[in-house]
């Protein structure tokens, strides 16, 4: 099956909002081995709307739309969809109630523009909208098919696993079945080098590798017959993957860094803080921004300057002299000092040179010393990647912070 | 002129990267006041991309063209892009001499594929690259343009912005200068009111709101015959808007509200530390990104737990005891308690319920005070909007946080 996406809404051709919703339906249509060959963008306009649509057609046999299918009167796609497939709308009374049933729960009066969204094709399979007041609707006629999904990115993501995932495998012969595995520590062509001739070798299961910001990930995906069948094949390739590779990677289930290790620490009830430096703030800002971290994140001191390094704790006004800011010593004085201060069993130190500015030839930009203590014990580990771009580097550190823990935790 | 931007490049069909590169030209096309029909995206396929131009011509006169233009086998616009317009590469010699320049700089030796890019349509006018090695043009045919640029946002912006807009301004009768105003602390719509009348008067200088993220932007724009005209229009309309919302307004030219508090305090050499709860390290994690703070930024303390309030900062127990973590009393001994231990001269606390849990009838989610210590004073602010969204808790918290400095520093 080919496909393509078309976003309907005049604020994109504004550049005012991201079309993230063609990013999210390009990766679900691939993981289910549809392809997808073109994404368009078009304002609220019937004609341009309609004469794009015989045009995509004629390369493609799906269309997954969205946007327009809301109450205002720039809401269009609906009544343009409806007459190129030679249908027309009628009021859906199942629709209309739930709009009703809704207005009603929440003690709003419904304006008349929002009955609206309960006329839909005749010949339509409504999709029912759990999150948003519009629905959304598939249409299909010679071998075209249609399906209007609403713009707002929660919405349209609820409907498409609920409603549309179901509607395409029902209509494809086979299954695909895949599994993301996220590495930190290891560059893409280095990971692509190391099963290269796995990924050579290979017609199914598939596998492919993506770098993303300092992370890589290999997708292992097999289509086939049934679901047990892609299943196994796939588990299979994921174990000769992790023989290769095993010791970078942090997930086989598509999971953040940040989620696994805030995970294993809520899961474990182990006590953590952070003492950063050229990070500023922004591990403790990651960690915290799991719901429920509380229970686990005592504290996190920002010690940018040096004196706050001393006075916060207690970094020898030596070490720092000796060695330097950034230097293996001083990180694991950070990690030290924190420990003795919070009680905490995890504490994670930071320093290193973000850039642009503050690089020497012995102590260039990206340089950075992660220190950890736990048990009674202090690690530390020095930056490999290096950038020119702090904001790069910053992200960096806190994955190899993150990473650190991630580890000393695996290790008991 | 109508316009339609044209993204080519497989890896955006398989949703791997987000397309940025439409919103931008999107943005910078719409200033100069054209206006943009349609985005396209489409792989490395000559013959289907070769379809799609004869569309869009059918009712655009003008295309940005972005991707495709780099020196693997897959990249084929170039090819495509003059057969549509009846020309054919030639060798470029400049270009060439660029490349071979570039690569000997960089000590390493240039592969044959990389002379490919230097090979142009020889009626082409050339955009050299400055960022990277494949440089773009422009080619125009019996009314029809076509730009092509490099696929990398750094590079394609840069030519943007040095090559493409002199191009186009050259090319237009008319010049538009534009103010963009940039508003803490007022909602869209109650913008919006406050501005109706001078919107709906309007046909040149043009006003429009934006929001974004808890903030909110006027753009007013002018389209005259000169530079000059067009900016005393907008000059003598922006001032109009000052009258009216001027209290909002933290930057007349575009800056995040981060850079401007950043610069502020550089400039006036105030030291500053922080102290946060629910935000869990980003008001830090915002200032450091901003190269050279570390002039005035002295240290942030997380201080999740209550015991971390008390033992970093001297919260007493009896007050978090009676008014609780989030009160304005916490805050404003937050504040007070980071300013004896750090002696910096604008000391910030934040305490606050980020949800989704943790909110109660008296202290729903969203629910947040600030407090600034500064010469010997201290003032605190609670939220005025709240949302049950962690993330956009923790984000409003931050500008909170900076306006709140912002404004203390203002009224010296």
């Amino acid at each position: 099956m080919k496909s393509a996406i078309l976003s309907v809404g005049t604020e994109l051709l504004f550049g005012q909002i991201v079309n993230t919703n063609a990013v999210y339906l390009s990766q679900q249509l691939n993981l289910l081995g549809i392809d997808v060959m073109y994404h368009y963008t078009v304002g609220d306009n019937p004609r341009r709307l309609s004469e794009l649509l015989d045009h995509i057609y004629q390369d493609c046999d799906l269309i997954i739309a969205t946007g327009g299918l809301g109450p205002t009167q720039d809401d269009l796609t609906k009544e343009t969809v409806a007459e190129a497939f030679d249908d027309r709308l009628v009021l859906h009374q199942p629709s209309m109630d739930a709009l009703e049933k809704r207005f009603a729960g929440r003690k709003i009066p419904m304006t008349e523009n929002n009955r609206k969204q309960a006329w839909l094709p005749s010949k339509a399979e409504v999709l029912p909208n759990q999150c948003g007041t519009a629905p959304g609707f598939a249409l299909e006629k010679d071998g075209r098919i249609i399906i209007c999904l609403p713009g707002p990115p929660k919405e349209m993501k609820d409907m498409f696993q609920k409603a549309v995932k179901p509607y395409l495998e029902a209509r494809s012969e086979s299954v695909i079945y895949y599994k993301m595995l996220r590495a930190f520590g290891i560059g893409e062509s280095a990971l692509e080098t190391a099963l290269l001739d796995l990924i050579d070798g290979q017609t199914d299961p598939t596998i492919a590798t993506y770098a993303k910001e300092g992370e890589c990930s290999v997708r292992v995906a097999s289509k086939r017959a049934t679901r047990e069948e892609a299943k196994a094949a796939v588990e299979e390739m994921t174990e000769k993957v992790k023989e290769r590779v095993g010791k970078y990677i942090y997930s086989c289930d598509n999971e953040e860094l940040c989620q696994v290790v805030a995970r294993k620490l809520m899961e474990k009830g182990v006590s953590v803080a952070s003492a950063e430096s050229c990070t500023g703030g922004l591990f403790a800002g990651a960690l915290t921004d799991i719901p429920g971290i509380s229970a686990v994140f005592d504290r996190g001191l920002v010690t940018y300057s040096n004196r706050a390094k001393v006075e916060e704790l207690g970094v020898r006004p030596e070490t720092l002299e000796r060695f330097g800011a950034v230097s293996r010593e001083t990180a694991g004085e950070m990690a030290e000092g924190l420990a003795r201060i919070s009680g905490c069993q995890v504490c994670v130190a930071v320093t290193g040179v973000a850039g642009p500015d503050g690089g020497t030839p012995e102590k260039p930009v990206g340089l950075a010393y992660v220190a950890v203590h736990y048990k009674g014990k202090t690690q530390c580990r020095e930056t490999t990647f290096r950038n020119q771009d702090r904001t790069w580097n910053r992200r960096h550190c806190v994955l190899l912070m993150l990473d650190t823990i991630n580890k000393v935790l695996e290790e008991e």
